[in-house]
Order: C-alpha cells, then sequence, then structure tokens
C-alpha cells in the first residue's frame, strides 16, 4: 500500500469516527485523489463519489461554478477551488466536499500562476478553508503533491 | 511514465485524430482512469471530465441510471456498466462515454458474480459495446485491470 493510500486510509478512518461522507471535485489531479480514496476497502460507507471536472464548462454546469468567478479569478483560483468544494458537496449532497484545481504543467503557466500554482478547498461542517501552493515538480510530480496536499488538508479538518 | 499513462497517450492519439472528446463514468477505479488520461499532456483538448459513481445514487441521480436496472440487474452488470457510459456521454455532452464498475474486493463478491468480476462498457459514434471480465487480483491490481481493460476497448473502438 502506497503512501497516498495509508494517508487515505487515515482519513478514512477519521470520517468513519465522525460519520461522515465525502465527495471531491478535481480538475488538475484527474481523478487521483478518488483513486486513492478507493485503494482502502470500506471506503464506500463514507466516500460517495465524485467529480472530475478538467473542462471549464464542467465546472460550471455540473458544479454550478459561477461563470463570474471563472472570468474574473481564472480556473485555476481561491475563489473557484471553494465554489467547487461546495458544488460537489451539494450535488452529491455530502457532509464534505474537497476539490483541487491547479496547473499540472509543462504547458498553461503565467508569471502570476506558475506551473504548479495549485488551490485546495474543502467545505465541511468543521468550516470551509482554502489554500495556494506551489509545486515544482513534473507534471505527474505535481498532479501527486496537489493529491497529498488535498488529503492533508481534510485529515487536519477532520483533526481540528 | 508508467504502462497505463502510455496506453492513456495511445488512446489520446487517437480521439485527437478522430476529433472526438471523451468522458468517463467510473465506478470501482475511482478516479483511475481519469488520472491516466490526465497524466498526458495536452489531454484537455479531448478529455472534458468525468463522473466517479462510487455510490449508487451517483449512479442513479448524476449519471441517470434507471432505477429498475439497478434493482434488476445490480450495480455490477453490463446493463448498468452501459447505462452509465451514455449517462456520463449525456451529462457531459462528448463523442464518447467509457465507464466501468465491478467489485474491487476484498469483500463484496457472490458465487454469480465474484470478487474481480467486471463490467465495462464504451457508448461512441463507432458503436456500443459492453465486455464481462474476470480479475484474480487483490483490491489495487483489480482495479489497475478494470482501467487498463477500459482503455483497451477504448483503442479498439477508436481503432476500429
Amino acid at each position: 500500500m502506497g503512501y497516498l493510500t495509508k494517508l487515505a486510509a487515515e482519513v478514512g478512518a477519521l470520517l468513519t469516527k465522525r460519520g461522515w461522507t465525502l465527495a471531491t471535485a478535481e480538475s488538475c489531479t484527474g481523478g487521483l485523489i478518488g483513486h486513492h480514496l478507493t485503494n482502502v476497502p470500506g471506503s464506500s460507507t463514507y466516500f460517495v463519489g465524485g467529480v472530475v471536472a478538467y473542462a471549464n464548462r464542467v465546472k460550471e454546469e455540473i458544479l454550478g461554478v459561477p461563470r463570474e468567478l471563472l472570468l474574473t479569478h481564472g480556473a485555476v483560483s481561491g475563489e473557484v477551488a471553494l465554489a467547487m468544494a461546495q458544488g460537489v458537496q451539494r450535488l452529491l449532497d455530502t457532509d464534505i466536499g474537497l476539490a483541487v484545481t491547479g496547473i499540472a504543467g509543462p504547458s498553461g503557466g503565467t508569471p502570476e500562476k506558475p506551473v504548479g500554482t495549485i488551490f485546495i478547498a474543502i467545505s465541511s461542517p468543521s468550516g470551509d478553508e482554502v489554500r495556494r501552493l506551489l509545486s515544482t515538480s513534473d507534471r505527474e510530480g505535481n498532479k501527486r503533491f496537489s493529491a497529498e496536499a488535498a488529503l492533508r488538508l481534510l485529515e487536519e479538518n477532520l483533526r481540528g
């Protein structure tokens, strides 16, 4: 069992203890968070599912991210990350929504938001939180960094 | 770049050649197919997104799988796999819908559908297809087997 799956198992134990359900909204990670969550036997008791919102129109049409936020702040922003988390929480009717949006690279970076810029967000009964992070790896490394950061944010929220 | 990501890159080249877009509906794989698809730089030109339909209510409420199919055939069935593929194709308005549902284990098996029973389905302009397969690995191996089988089905559909 790899490191991220172990982290997912720890998070799963905390979710079980709270009796809370979880949904994910993944952009740059493309499903990697859901993959590790579902590597854990019994994860179906707390992990309801998720949306891989790769295209902006999925963020808007399925998750209900306001177009204004996408236009004003960009798809890779804290505002959109939080709206994705709240959107999937509402769509799948779960206690917690967890979201990631970022620039995995190798292209897509800008001076203000270079490759590796990641926003993670959680909407939870314990409170909402958004974090901006910078990963300096390659595409696969940046995805892995993002998934770990999201699971860590969830873990802290559940322990807090 | 791992084996499944190489396969995803081959599939991506075929999608690009056809000019077709793709959406995924994943149950037992939990996001693993989307993860490998998005490991490929430039995949956003053809991969629109997906739904991780882990709970049955996500299959029904989000993907529009008829409750009757779930009750009659079970969530792990060819009928539900095809309805998931068609459902995500419709929801995300893509050319192709690709779906997987199965029993990753270690629990959940029955005499008729033992652990490792997988159904994969594609809904595509080239035609619809459903396959039943049996994987004999552990949970993570069964997920990997399922993701590879789905990508192979997509590859064959695009070459055919």
